[in-house]
């Protein structure tokens, strides 16, 4: 393809790119296709000669397009959202276009420049302490393309900075802390590195009502018992806003908790993949504990690419010491010396992540804040907490629907419960019915999910919060409008009735 | 940003890539600026009220691209090309602007389907064996990050299953296998997962004439003395295709060694990030050691993001077994199950790679394959290896130069040794001058590369091989010609005199 047949595909591409946006709610939210369809649709080899442009880029529509869920359509309330904003492929584009990884200053000095400028302004967007600017030169923020990898870099750095304070310790006793709340992404780091991961129990909203928190009590018993039994905890990945019940551990508490044992060094990861870029609201900095993160955090997480209008890859990374992520990653072969790396004037973000190669995230990132703002940010994280605040009221207001938890920013977990189990109290809530079995509960719950799942005009999740079977609903889309949440909400009250018929 | 604001910002920017490539011959290879030229040139935040567009993309090209290096410049010949095609950032324009990470099948299936199905296609075109084919349901493909991402996913995938045979072995007592010349992806392996590396000593082009490759004997030799020390290999990264020198391990020396020890089961990942795309000329499958690949790996990796016109990120990975990598890697909470996925009728891309969300990276991969054929990819292959060889002539004629090892597919590896100093041989190559320290030859190269990396128009690499210091030529970059291997050259020329004066 030539520089002319390109800006005719670049055209048509940008073309189709709006008709899919201007048609977007009218496609079903989650796919039709069955298992294996591409495989037959498609050729068992690549062409032996090439192919007109032209053809493949109508076979997209025809091909790919069906098969895709669509993650932005204003009815997609699964998982968490993700971001997607014109901005952002616009981003994508141009970064695209100069293909260049920028492992190390020199081998691209503007993708390592621009991403140490927006993970600061990012920073300063979420109220976050100045000890992790990069303009500080002893902390730092970086982007990675997951929070599961920013949980692996953070308990990699952490377990660095353990042995080096405990020479003697067996890698078997080491212990990462988690809780049962905790995203899979902690049992995974698990796997990935080979060690221990022990999610501590935390309380739902029963008597104690910890809302799934974990409290320094609760840790702090847990490292009691861990020492005595001879095992190390040296990590522990704290949540702000679980995928769950979009629980909060209670982070001063823990700090404080944590502080207590000065000798084992236990780094505190705080993971605020989905709320954090709230924090961008003033009002919602103190619900995702911005005071003790500035206070007791080794290092925090938070994906733009969720809820943050940044498209998929950007999961902002911060460490109070950078250093400690160099000590536990910088290798510098011979190929890979520079004049400005061996002076140590600039950073070379090879050390501060898994791989080597990286793409240049930031340009996205430093579109989007430029074209929002901060006050077009922070309208547009209010709006959904709005949508789901008013979403959250529907819910309180029926007769059959209970919230199962307090809604949180713009997630709401609720399950059905109808008047002849058990009839709402006078916070508009039901109480878990004397006599009834929360099998039978979870068993219809399943069954209404299980109706709603097979629609295709709206996309939400379940989960189980201690044993009670549960239906998520996440708003963030940027589409989504009031109308969108009725029509869901009709959607529940059309399947609930069908299923208790 | 409304979709028609998005038209016409997404015209624009297609037209400026159009402008971009152009000029790019113009431009200079290596960025100009200093380190903080462009925290210096923005604002210390993120501004309060968005800006438009137009300001924002006219600052693209005011701040950022003055600070690119050009890695898709005809005079770039640095570390290894970085691959970026038309139907590469078509790919990633289209897959953007969905934003739907496919972890799961049913989260958006044609991204999982087209992977299975491209990575199938991509196997074929490199002769890989159908063993390594989604379609048999027992190995397979999938899409990953970086080589690095890789090998650290292999070498998860052997430890679990060496744990899973040598349930008593102490995580300490376990080593990686490398060898000197591994890329770091290697030793950073090691310091992620706390492992051991033992790198493994290799000879070069003297006596034993083993090229920097691994042989079974070294090999062999490694093992025996591992196990009497009651240490524990578990898996060689071998390499086809060292960044370095170009080196290939003997992997069928290596295969049969290996099952020399069946009880030991060593798994064997090969790493040919760079050289394994060349696989698809059958030429080059016998000096990338394909049969042996077939015979023996268990894990395989090439980047078409390197030298295969599929823009980053491209690492292609395949594995023998999938179920290695499935026992190793797989959770499935509650708000993860489906339908499918549940019934194991569907390939679950999360437990392939380390994190969760994943990019729908296979989609500029069909672009790419597709628009070339496989005439069109061989071709490009063949084109670039043909001009390595006639810079490397250009060498051998030259009075000054000398390989240091024999050119390998399109990277040549040389140093400047004056005709004071020693004469051409009858191969056209100088022998190590008798009487001369080494140190004083690479104190002039590295001179002499300390003037060739202050140039704009042109960027190579040094490298260091047993302690010769060498300079780097990697051709790949899809605009070099003919002419600009002679410019090269005469700068290379140029640059001698001066520093030989």
């Amino acid at each position: 393809m030539d520089i002319e047949q390109f800006r005719k595909a670049g055209y048509q591409a940008i073309d189709r790119i709006c008709d899919y946006y201007y048609s977007l709610q009218n496609k079903p939210v989650a796919s039709q296709v069955e298992p294996g369809y591409l495989r037959k649709a498609l050729p068992e080899s690549a062409p032996e000669n090439g192919e007109d442009f032209q053809i493949i880029a109508d076979d997209y529509q025809k091909f790919i397009v069906p098969g895709l869920t669509h993650w932005q359509h204003p009815s997609f309330f699964a998982y968490f959202p993700t971001a997607c904003t014109f901005e952002g492929i616009l981003g994508e584009l141009y970064a695209t276009s100069a293909s260049n990884p920028g492992f190390n200053w020199s081998a691209s000095p503007a993708c390592t420049e621009l991403e140490a400028v927006v993970t600061d302004w990012a920073a300063k967007l979420l109220g976050l302490d100045p000890a992790f600017y990069n303009s500080t030169e002893t902390g730092g923020g970086v982007i990675q393309t997951t929070a599961s990898d920013s949980v692996l870099i953070a308990t990699v750095a952490a377990r660095a900075r353990y042995l080096s304070k405990h020479p003697s310790a067996r890698i078997e006793e080491l212990v990462i802390y988690t809780t049962t709340q905790t995203h899979s992404l902690g049992k995974k780091a698990g796997l990935v590195l080979g060690l221990a991961v022990r999610a501590l129990e935390v309380e739902g909203f029963g008597e104690n009502g910890e809302g799934f928190g974990l409290t320094g009590e609760r840790l702090s018993r847990a490292i009691e018992e861990d020492l005595d039994m001879g095992r190390r905890p040296f990590v522990l990945i704290a949540t702000v806003g679980s995928t769950s019940s979009g629980a909060v551990d209670y982070l001063a508490d823990i700090g404080q908790t944590l502080a207590a044992y000065p000798s084992e060094s236990i780094w505190l990861h705080v993971d605020a993949a989905w709320a954090g870029v709230s924090m961008a609201c003033p009002e919602y900095r103190e619900p995702c504990q911005l005071s003790a993160v500035n206070n007791y955090a080794d290092s925090y997480c938070t994906n733009f690419h969720k809820w943050g209008l940044i498209n998929f890859d950007s999961s902002f990374m911060w460490v109070r010491h950078r250093q400690n992520l160099i000590n536990a990653l910088d290798i510098t072969p011979e190929f890979l010396r520079t004049k400005h790396g061996d002076a140590g004037t600039v950073i070379d973000y090879r050390n501060w992540h898994l791989g080597l190669g990286r793409r240049f995230r930031s340009l996205k990132a430093w579109f989007v804040f430029r074209s929002y703002g901060v006050q077009g940010f922070q309208k547009y994280i209010r709006d959904t907490v709005h949508l789901n605040e008013f979403f959250a009221k529907l819910i309180t207001d029926s007769a059959q629907f209970t919230l199962v938890v307090p809604p949180f920013l713009a997630l709401t977990v609720f399950r059905l419960v109808p008047p002849s189990i058990a009839p709402k109290n006078s916070n508009g809530n039901k109480d878990t019915p004397n006599g009834v079995d929360n099998e039978k509960i979870n068993a219809l719950n399943r069954k209404f999910y299980a109706r709603l799942s097979a629609r295709t005009d709206i996309a939400l999740t379940q989960t189980d919060l201690n044993g009670t079977f549960c239906i998520r609903l996440a708003v963030g889309a940027a589409r989504t409008s009031e109308e969108d949440i009725k029509r869901a909400y009709d959607i529940l009250c059309e399947e609930a009735d069908l299923v208790l018929r």
